[in-house]
C-alpha cells in the first residue's frame, strides 16, 4: 500500500490537480495552503453563477458544511452535479452534522443527490449519517468508538462509497476494503481545521490517483504524519501557533522515506 | 482576584465550554484558534436556519460586527434571543461602530434587543456607544482616553452590563466594580484580530465561570500577557509573523504561575 | 526610483493610510495583516449598506474578485463609484478572470464602470482582460510570457491606467512608463494569497503616495524582497508554514537599506 501512496503523492506533484472547494470561511485559508503544500492547486469559488464553470477545470470537488448557508447549499448541489457528470470524485466533509436540523437535512440531500465518492468525518458525524443516536456538542466528536467499524462498513455498503472516520485510530472503509491508520497526535485537536485540511488532502490525492480508497487513506496518513513531525519539532515554550506552522512545513517536506518509515496503516482483507 | 482567574482558567480546561461565535470573516480563524488555545471549544455557525439550534449547546455567545451584512444581523438577533432565554452570557464586540450608519444602527439594535452581558471595544467604539462625538477613521481607535472611566461607568450603569475598554491601560467596569489592567504590548496593534481574539477569550472565561466581571478581566489580561510573552521571545529579524504565532503559543502555555507573576490588575472598590 | 519608493514607504508609516478592501474570504486575513505589516491600516467592509460610508475614510480601495458573489459585486460597484468621486485610487485584482463567465462579466463591468487606477494580475488574467485567448486552469496562471509587455502596454493605453503583470519577472506599465522587477522567489507560488497580498501592498503605497506607477512597482518589489528574505531564513526542515510567517516578518522589518541593496527594478523610458 505504501508504494501506491508514494506513487499517488508523486502524481500530485506532477499533475498539480485542481481541487475545487466549497467550504467554510473559518478554515478556508488553511485548506488552500495545505492543498498547495502537498503540491496540488486549490480553488474556492462558491457562487451559484460560477461553480459549474469552475468545476469543469477540476480534478476533484471538496464539499464541507462547516459554515453552511442557503446560498452555498445550492452552489454545492450544482457543483456536485457537474462533478458527477464529469466523473470526478466528490469528497464530502459533514462538519457538525446532527448539531442542527439544517446541517442534517443538507447532509441528507448531499448524500441523496450527489452520492459522494468519499465521506470523511469524526465518529459522531459518521454515526449521525448512519442514523445512530448520538449526543451532540457543537462540532466536536463526543461519540465513543464502539461499533465504529461496523457502522462505517454499513454506511459504506449502503451508499456504495468510501467512508472514513478520523480519530485516535482512523478507519477507512469501502464496500470491499478496510484499513486502520495509527498516525497522528492529540495536539491536532487543539488546532481548528485539521479535519477540514485532512479532507482537502484526500481531495488532492483523489484528484491525482484513481484508487480512491488508497487516496483516502493517503490523505489521512499524511495529516497524521505531519502532526507527529510537527509535534516532534516543538521546543519547550512552543504551543499551537508553532505546531500549526510546522504542520504546513511537514506536509510540504513529506518524502517517500518518511511515508515508508513512519506510516502506520493496517490493511485488512474483507 | 488572581486566585479566581486561575480557577476560571482551570475550569475552562476542565469543562471545555462551547463558545458560539457570529463574527467577521477576517479574523474568524484566529478567533477559533485562540478559543482552542485557552482550552475551550469554538463553533462558528451564522445562518438564520441553524443558529438557534447551535446556541442550544453553547456556554457563551460572542457577537462581532467586523464584517456585518444583512444576513448575519438577523442571525445575531436570533442567536442572541436564544442565548438570553437560556441564560448564557452574550459578549458583544462593536467593531467599527460609528464608522457607518449600518454598524451604528445594528449596534443600537443589539444593545436594545439583547442587553449583552459584556461589551468590549476600543476607546472610540465605547464612546460612540455612549453617545459621545468621536472622529472616526475606519475601525481603529482614534479617541483619546479622557473620561474613559466615567464613560465606561455610565454606559455600564445605563445598560446594566460589563463594559470593557481595551487600550494601553484596559478598563473593565460593571455597575459596582472597576479594574484597570496594565498588561499588553504595542505590537498587539500591528496584528489584525487581537481585539476580536480578546473578545473570544472573554467568551471562553465567561463560558466557564459565573463571575462575568472577573471573566472579562481574565480574557483581557490573558491577551495582554500573551502579547508580552510573545514580544519577549522575538529575535532580531522577527516581526509580526512570528509575533502572531507566539501569541497562540503563549495562550496555550499560560500557567497559574505566569498569571501570578505577570498579571497587572489594579482593582478599585467602587 | 528607489529614493521615491523609500519616501513612499516612509509616508505609509507616517500617514497610516486606510486601505478599504472588498476581497475574497480565502486570503482576507493575510491581506489585512500584510497591510498592517507595511504600516497602513486595513478595513474590510463589504455590505452594500455601508461601503459608501466606509470608503469615505479611505485613502485607497482594493477590489479583489477571488470569491465573487452577487452580493459583493454590487458592493464593489458602489464602493468604486464613491472612490472615483473622492479621487482616491482603485486597485483591481482580477483573480481567476476568464475561468468563469461570471468573473469575466464582472471584471468587464468593473473596468467599464470604475476605470481602475491600477490593475494587477498574473499573465493569464491580464491577457484575458486584454481580450486574448488563454487556456485557463482555475485561478493559476498558465499563459506564457510571450507578448506580455506589448499586451500590458496596449491594455494600459486603452484603459488609461497602470497595468501590472506579476510573474518570474514582473512588468509594470502605464501609458507612458514601463519597468521590470526581478525580485521574488518561486516559493511565493506555494502559498495562497501572495498575489492578493501584493495587491494590498500596492493599495498601501498608493494610499500614501501620489505617483501610482511607482507605488505599484513598490508594492510588487516589497513582496518580492520579502519572498527572498523569507526564503533565505529557512532551515532544512522548514517549508511553506515557516516561509509564510517570514513573509510577514520581512515586510514588517523592511528598511530603506534593504530596498537600496536588494531592489531589482529596471526602468525603461518609453
Amino acid at each position: 500500500m505504501f508504494k501506491t501512496i508514494i506513487e499517488n503523492l508523486s502524481a500530485i506533484k506532477e499533475k498539480k490537480p485542481l481541487v475545487h472547494h466549497i467550504t467554510n470561511y473559518v478554515t478556508v485559508n488553511d485548506c488552500a495552503n495545505i492543498t498547495l503544500a502537498i503540491g496540488a492547486s486549490p480553488v474556492m469559488a462558491d457562487d451559484e453563477q460560477e461553480v459549474t464553470d469552475m468545476v469543469s477545470y477540476a480534478a476533484a470537488l471538496v464539499l464541507n458544511i462547516g459554515t453552511l448557508n442557503s446560498r452555498t447549499v445550492n452552489a454545492m448541489l450544482k457543483a456536485g452535479q457537474k462533478a458527477k457528470n464529469m466523473g470526478i470524485p466528490v469528497i464530502f466533509d459533514p462538519v457538525g452534522v446532527g448539531a442542527t436540523n439544517f446541517r442534517s437535512e443538507t447532509a441528507k440531500m448531499i448524500l441523496r443527490e450527489l452520492s459522494p465518492t468519499v465521506i470523511r468525518g469524526n465518529m459522531s458525524e459518521i454515526k449521525i449519517l448512519a442514523g445512530q443516536n448520538v449526543v451532540i456538542k457543537g462540532v466536536d466528536s463526543v461519540a465513543d468508538s464502539t461499533d465504529g467499524v461496523r457502522i462505517a462498513r454499513e454506511l459504506s455498503e449502503k451508499l456504495r462509497c468510501i467512508v472514513a472516520i478520523t480519530g485516535p485510530t482512523d478507519i477507512v472503509c469501502s464496500p470491499d476494503r478496510l484499513c486502520f491508520i495509527d498516525n497522528g497526535h492529540p495536539m491536532l485537536t487543539d488546532v481548528t481545521g485539521t479535519g477540514c485540511m485532512t479532507t482537502s488532502l484526500i481531495g488532492a490525492y483523489c484528484g491525482a490517483g484513481k484508487d480512491y480508497f488508497i487516496s483516502t487513506a493517503a490523505g489521512i496518513m499524511t495529516m497524521g504524519l505531519a502532526g507527529e513531525l510537527a509535534y516532534r519539532s516543538l521546543l519547550p515554550a512552543d504551543g499551537v501557533g508553532t505546531f500549526k506552522q510546522r504542520l504546513f512545513d511537514s506536509v510540504y517536506c513529506l518524502t517517500p522515506e518518511m511515508i515508508n518509515e513512519g506510516g502506520k496503516i493496517k490493511y485488512e482483507q474483507v
